[in-house]
This record gives structure tokens, sequence and C-alpha cells, in this order.
């Protein structure tokens, strides 16, 4: 239990500091406005630091959150894995960016940890991306960047979360992708305590790589000049982001359906995002091409 | 059956009369663009005449829905009703309505009939408006004219389909109801043929209401100066719309589960919606005195 305790501090410890590390970032980068914060207690036990930022040069709507939250452990859960009550901890950093400008690519970051008093535990978490027009140059650095995060813990990693995050984020009402996919995985775990400290790690730096490989896809794009007609497709684009996230996205609608904190959940959610009734691009542009991305299954790394 | 037969080909005959008379009213308060109809098949059965207008003078995004489909039944129904293999025809017109101007509320209304070959049928739909900025008395006006299309069917309904509406429409997560209701309700039925034919009348009626309720709330709104907050304002109840759409609508989330026609579905979604981070009104604001009318048991009727 000791080793356990010292494991939590560490991981929340870590992961408040990352979410300061990634806030400082995003600020230097969109040097026009800075992150609020909103400090918040959950009912049951714990609680979190939400950070906000909208309306900014780069950023139009960007949430960084941090939590840390115990208590019983729902009904719902134990159900499933067939265990007696017990309490539970779990901590974690929820990132969604709603960048301005269309050619910068929506970014999704969540890394958690997950604990029960029985000693199950486990890691989850991904970092994926949802361009609104995808530069085939950009998605394959940004698979590169996460195979190599990956491979440094466990050769069979990359392929693995990559087709988890495949199957993920897939609007199946729209026979779509959400976006270019990157890594996802859930339940993470070991019975080796050395292997525990592995999957630590491995969280950790995917933590860390989040705000190098951001940082870099905003200054390739951020100044690209983009006309009206592209931020309709922009917002079209953000209104499919919001029924993946509303219609499928399994953290929310255990949150919503738990009590959990509404605003916290719904961070994800963009600024300006729009419906047309069937709308289809031409043929040939860079709209229908974008589409034409948005499937399942494509090999970014061995594809330059 | 004959009686059955009968009944199914006016009852659709009636509706898509009604959807070409609620087009042609629409386009006329309009003025500046018309619907245009989009024509489709059920693979399973049947299709529909999806009708949607958009960057109109008066409406933004609109659309008005016929559809008639039919087929084996679902299993996930037939198991909830324990029934055996059957097969079902449905038919309908759905109407959701998002105004250019904050001062006109959003309208929504779905009426249906749907019959299974062992002869269980049953009527169902509703009325409900929501209001960017809730009006006394065009709420007061909107329950009256509710109340009295019902009334002249039954005297219980306005209040029973009054709270069912206020049930239905209630957005757990927000603690807030979508807009100011209206009347809802689902399975209507009876097993005598003449008391079919008096759903049935009423259900007509109230389609036939639909057009002059709206008109008359656009006619008092529609040229009311808005400011750019109070159209921020707009989108962000647009968010609610959406959220209630994605997270609690039963149809929605039925047609989607069902590999129903998108498009259609999704017709009910806003152009720009927008969300903020916990957005909270200032105190006194026309913004605060609305959502202290988002709650459930307003009496419209006697409040004024």
């Amino acid at each position: 239990m000791d080793y356990l305790f010292k494991m939590k501090t560490e991981i929340s410890t870590k992961f408040k500091k990352l979410q300061d590390q990634i806030c400082l970032g995003l600020e230097k980068i969109n040097t026009s406005s800075k992150f609020s914060e909103d400090l918040w207690e959950r009912p049951g036990g714990g609680g979190g630091r939400s950070r906000t930022l909208a309306k900014g040069k780069v950023i139009q709507k960007g949430g960084v959150n941090f939590s840390e939250v115990s208590g019983p452990t729902p009904k719902s859960l134990l159900k499933s894995l067939v265990l007696p009550p017990s309490d539970f901890y779990a901590t974690g950093v929820s990132i969604v960016i709603h960048p301005v400008n269309p050619w910068v690519p929506i970014i999704h970051m969540n890394i958690r940890y997950f604990e029960m008093s029985d000693g199950t535990y486990w890691f989850g978490g991904g970092i994926d991306l949802t361009p609104h027009y995808v530069i085939e140059s950009d998605a394959i650095f940004f698979h590169k960047q996460l195979k190599e995060i990956c491979d440094q813990y466990d050769s069979g990693y990359y392929a693995q979360f990559k087709k988890w995050a495949d199957d993920y984020f897939f609007i199946k009402h729209r026979n779509e992708t959400r976006g270019i996919g990157g890594i996802f995985f859930d339940r993470l775990s070991s019975q080796e305590a050395n292997e525990k400290e592995q999957l630590w790690q491995f969280i950790l730096n995917l933590g860390n790589g989040f705000l190098p490989i951001y940082t870099e896809l905003i200054s390739r794009n951020r100044d690209r000049p983009f006309t009206i007609e592209q931020q309709d497709w922009q917002y079209l684009r953000r209104g499919r982001y919001v029924e993946f996230n509303l219609v499928l996205d399994k953290g929310t609608k255990f949150g919503l359906d738990t009590d959990g904190r509404t605003e916290s959940i719904l961070m994800s959610l963009p600024p300006f995002a729009s419906w047309e009734y069937n709308h289809q691009p031409e043929k040939e542009s860079p709209e229908a091409r974008t589409l034409a991305y948005l499937v399942k299954d494509i090999d970014w790394i061995n594809n330059d």
C-alpha cells in the first residue's frame, strides 16, 4: 500500500506539472491571451483544475484540465468487472484545442490513471488529431512522432494503439473517422511492479510529447491565409467533432450519466460549429480530398 | 385490413398535403429563399421527401420532412413489446426551424403514425418551442394555442401532454429544459375504430395548427433589432439544442442506431452553434431571466 500510495502521489504530481508546462507552452504560442483557472471540488471526493482559454490569436477555444477524484467505485463498473464494492482513485490530464486557423488541426489528448482499493489499476488515454484539412506531410509527421514515443516502450504499441484509435474515433452514422486518428488505449495494466513503472513512464512520455508535436503543427500552419469558405468548412468539421463527442464518446457519456462536472466534460465542444443539410464538397476539391482521408487503416508511417 | 389500408393512405396523403402547405406558408414569410426537395428511398422499404431551406431572410436553416417507411419491425421494438416478428408501417412529418433573429424562437413539430401487421398502432408527436429569449406574452400565446387544439378532443390532453413535454425536453446535465416546452405524447392508441378516427383528427389539427402559431410568433419578432451579443447568446442556446438532440433525444438515438437516414435525422441541427466554457449571464440580464424560465412545470395558461 505504501508503494501504491507513493505512486499515486507521483502520478498526480507529475500530471499537474505537465498541465502547468502545457499551459505555459500554449500561452507562449498563442501570445494574445492566457488560461483562466477554475478550481472545483467533487461532492463525492477530490476535484480538479480546469484551465481554459478563449478568443486567442491562435487558439479560439481550448481546455487543459487536470482532475484527481476518488470515492466509492461506481456500481456500473463493479458490475461489469464482477467485483465487490471498493473505493477508487482516478487522476488525469485532458486537452482539446480548437484553433482559429482552419489549416491548424484540432488536437485531443487524454492520459489517465485509475486504481481501486483491491489493487486493480490501469492507465488509459491517447493523442489524436482532427485536421479540418488533411495535410499529408503533417499527418505523417504526427504519426511518426507517436510511433517514436511508443517504440521506446514496446515495438507493438504503435500498431495496436493506432488501430484502436481508428476504431474508436469512427463516426458510424457518417461512415467517416473523426480525423486522422493517432493512438488510443485503455486498461493498460500489469501484475509486475517494474512493468507498472514502465507503463507510467510511457504515459508520462506521451504527455510530454504533446507540446512539441502540437507546437510544430501550429508553427507550420498558423500563418497560412484562409478564406471565408474555408472557415465555413472548418465550422462544418467542428460539427462532426460535436457529433462524435456527444453521440459516441464513451468518456463523455459516462461523465454525463454519472453526474460528472458538465462544464469540464463538455469543454471539448467547439466555438462556432455549423451544420448544413447534406453538404457535399465539390469533386477533387481540397475538402473532398480531406474526406477521402477520413477512413480507417491508413498507414501514415510507410506512406511517404 | 381494408379499413386499415384506407386509413394509412389517408394519413400519408394528408401528411404530404400538410408538408406542402407548411412549406408554402414558410416560404411566404421567409420571402428570400425557397425549400429544396430531396427525395430519398429507404433500402428496407419506403422513403421520404426532405425539404430544407437555408440562409433565408427569416429562416437561417429549416427542414420540413415527410417520410413513409415500412418493412420488418425492428427487433428491439418487438423485444420491448414482447411481440412475434411482424411488418411495420410508419409515416410522419417532422419540422425544425432555426430563425435568423434571436427574438424569434426555434420551433419543433413532429407528428407520426405507426402500425404493425398485427393491428397494433399508435400516434405520437408534439410541438414545442425553444426561445433564445423567453418572451412571456409569446409563451402564453403559444401554450394557449396548443391548449385550444387539445381541448377540442380531450379536456385532459393539454395538462397531460404539457407535463410530458416538460419531462421529455429536459437536459439533465444542464439542469434546464430545452425551451418552454409545449406538448409531447407517444403511443396514443385505442381499440375502438371511431376513437382512432378521433385521435387522427387531433393529430391532423395539431399539424394544421403549426403554421398559424409560428407565423404569429415570427410576425411579432422578425423585425426586432438585435446586437451581436444577443446573437452570441443565440448561438450558445443553439449549442444546448444540439446537446439535447445528440445526447438525449430518443428519436435521434433510435434513428442513428438503426441506420436511419443520417441527413434527415440530423436536419434538426443548427447553423452556427457555439460553446463557451462555463458561460454565466449577468444577474438580472435578459439572458439570466430566460434561464430562470427554463424549468419544468411553469403554468403558462393561468399566468397572465
